[in-house]
């Protein structure tokens, strides 16, 4: 009987995501010759409701064009089964026959994975293709996805720091990222020189106070003329609140499926607007949000992260031979090493960026951290020193 | 006694900018071997000041290297010369023995090189060479700084669009653009087929009202299950008030050194966000603004759009030759051509998107306008269709 596969994605689109639903199809039409590959439509509930598309009877030149495209060809899901969708998940799978699911997603993605494990007695395997553009999986030295991300982020701090040294003023630029800065520490990434911006970097795991943020800002104000910020949209204050939950109080923040604040929105923005209108009365000051330009981004998707993430979906097709797991894509000290590893390593668990990748204020990358990037998101534009 | 040039730049930068300055640069050396050209500090501001580089003296592969950088090397500003201040200006001038002004930018630069040639009585050539994203310069088929803008709006809403087919709901990407809304419907260029976003736009040339929106939004999600809006920061209201002002009331907007009101900031995100959670109560919508990204973005510089760029500088000394002027990029049919018109036709005049650029819905282009934004932002990505 031929072997049937069945591939998902789920969480947020990257740049990259189809890259690992087509490298995965084409390992297991590879390794299976005649195998069923199976995409179901929106995560597991496609899976649950039966909708799929029959991956292993398209041309490879139309799956290596949607290899190359943006965002989940598949649609994608915020779902998070409990116990009863799971039970439909694993019914939806055996009425298919699958020998194995491979869903390609983030903590949450993996996360289902493992509650599809263990409620499934070991009847098929389940793996975990790696993909967030928060790179905040353990395990993983970087995920599929982060590396587009990092160089749509890098790109649009460089362009915004030349543009503010035309005409000076306070920048705030706010990037995805819940519980891990390492996106906004890539604005970093193409820094031209000391007098470069981002001047400021602020991420969830540091402590945020709207207090210090005005000091640093005048401060670099005197300094550079100019000031250039990168915000995760997840920083807290002390206690551990979201910035944004601080500002709108408990009771009126948005949250998600799996309970997650909803930290987009203008809230956020007018928290930084008001803080500098306020405290720096007459300043000029401008503050976006990247919103979710940078993870699926046509004009800034990585040749490394395309072929990382094709790479990630053949080994998922691997791992579902040894009955499971999670792949994971570590760094040997010279190159990106692929492993596969237990899913309980990595689900539903957030790895934080290390503390040693920020510099003494808190506000800047350390040495490491600028190694960390610059090996991740190599320079990659000429640029010519402005005159001012 | 050898040419003396002043090259400046004014106006919010663009990724082409300084196309225009070497293209000036190099054309002056040329023309006038040992010609000195002096590149103010911020516009007229470092006429004032006397504050300049010796752009002559820097080799042309540095020179090469700045005209590839996006936004003004010189700096800019966004003063606009009173009386006094015109009369310190023509000092400037005057004390380094100018031949010619040379001002790159848009209609408040235009305007200002108008106010310098009335007062000067004729004693050095001003020049206006076109510069800016907004594309609303009176006898331009299109300015330079536009094809690359609007080449970052395209792939935005392509990216978006693909985003929000794998995880549905409502998407307002707010787009620069004060009283004109080429950019604005420059998201519409790279659309994919009949259910590609953006499915509605609206631009500052249409009265906009929020139930009408609401009206709009709720036909387009019953129709492709997802909305993708573009909306011009400068959409007014029927009376001519702009959006913003309408919400924040006319004591409270902030205004800039021309009397322009501040159309950017979360206010205007805000106004959209409500509108829809009050009008689609629970429907899944994010607000963002590109803000500054579209137009200086370094992952999004239009070939085509340099060698304009670089043209029209160098058509700009050649203005200066013959006493002054405009450099007009026209369309004859076939390509686009440069000519030289006079000051007065594009010195503070605005040029709107015509009418018979949009359909009769007013919501989406008609084949004219979207025959123009093909014809300037032809297709550049691949893409395979989504399966959703």
């Amino acid at each position: 009987m031929a072997e049937t596969i069945v591939i998902a994605q789920g969480g947020g689109p990257t740049a990259v995501i189809n890259q690992t639903m087509v490298g995965a199809t084409l390992e297991a039409r590879r390794r299976h010759p005649g195998a069923r590959v199976l995409g179901a439509r929106h995560g597991v509930r496609g899976v649950r409701d039966g909708d799929y598309v029959v991956l292993s009877d398209l041309p490879e030149e139309q799956l290596r064009l949607i290899a190359g495209t943006p965002s989940a060809a598949l649609g994608s899901t915020r779902d998070k089964p409990d116990a009863a969708y799971c039970d439909k998940v694993l019914e939806g799978l055996k009425k298919v026959s699958a020998d194995a699911f491979i869903y390609i997603g983030g903590n949450d993605t993996s996360g289902t994975q493992q509650i599809l494990t263990d409620a499934s007695g070991g009847s098929m395997a389940f793996v975990h293709a790696p993909k967030t553009i928060d790179n905040d999986l353990m395990e993983n030295d970087h995920t599929p996805g982060f590396i587009s991300a990092a160089e749509f982020v890098a790109g649009a701090f460089l362009s915004v720091d030349l543009d503010f040294r035309a005409l000076p003023g306070v920048y705030v630029g706010i990037v995805m990222g819940r519980h891990a800065g390492f996106l906004t520490a890539a604005s970093a990434a193409w820094r031209l020189d000391g007098d470069s911006g981002p001047h400021l970097i602020y991420v969830p795991e540091r402590a945020f106070s709207v207090e210090r943020f005005l000091d640093d800002v005048k401060r670099t104000l005197s300094r550079h003329k100019r000031c250039i910020v990168a915000v995760s949209e997840g920083v807290q204050t002390g206690d551990g609140t979201s910035l944004v939950e601080s500002i709108v109080g408990p009771d009126r923040v948005e949250r998600d499926a799996h309970g997650n604040v909803k930290l987009s929105g203008s809230d956020l923005n007018r928290a930084f607007e008001t803080a500098l209108s306020e405290g720096l009365p007459g300043q000029r000051a401008r503050v976006d949000a990247l919103g979710y330009m940078p993870r699926g981004s046509i004009a800034a998707i990585s040749k490394v992260d395309q072929q990382e993430a094709f790479d990630a979906g053949a080994r998922a097709v691997e791992a579902a031979t040894h009955g499971g797991g999670s792949v994971a894509l570590q760094f040997d000290g010279e190159k990106t090493v692929m492993k596969i590893v237990p899913l309980s390593a990595v689900a539903a668990k957030t790895r934080h960026m290390p503390e040693d990748y920020l510099d003494a204020s808190g506000t800047g990358l350390s040495d490491k951290g600028m190694a960390y990037m610059k090996r991740l998101v190599p320079k990659k534009y000429d640029v010519g020193m402005p005159f001012v």
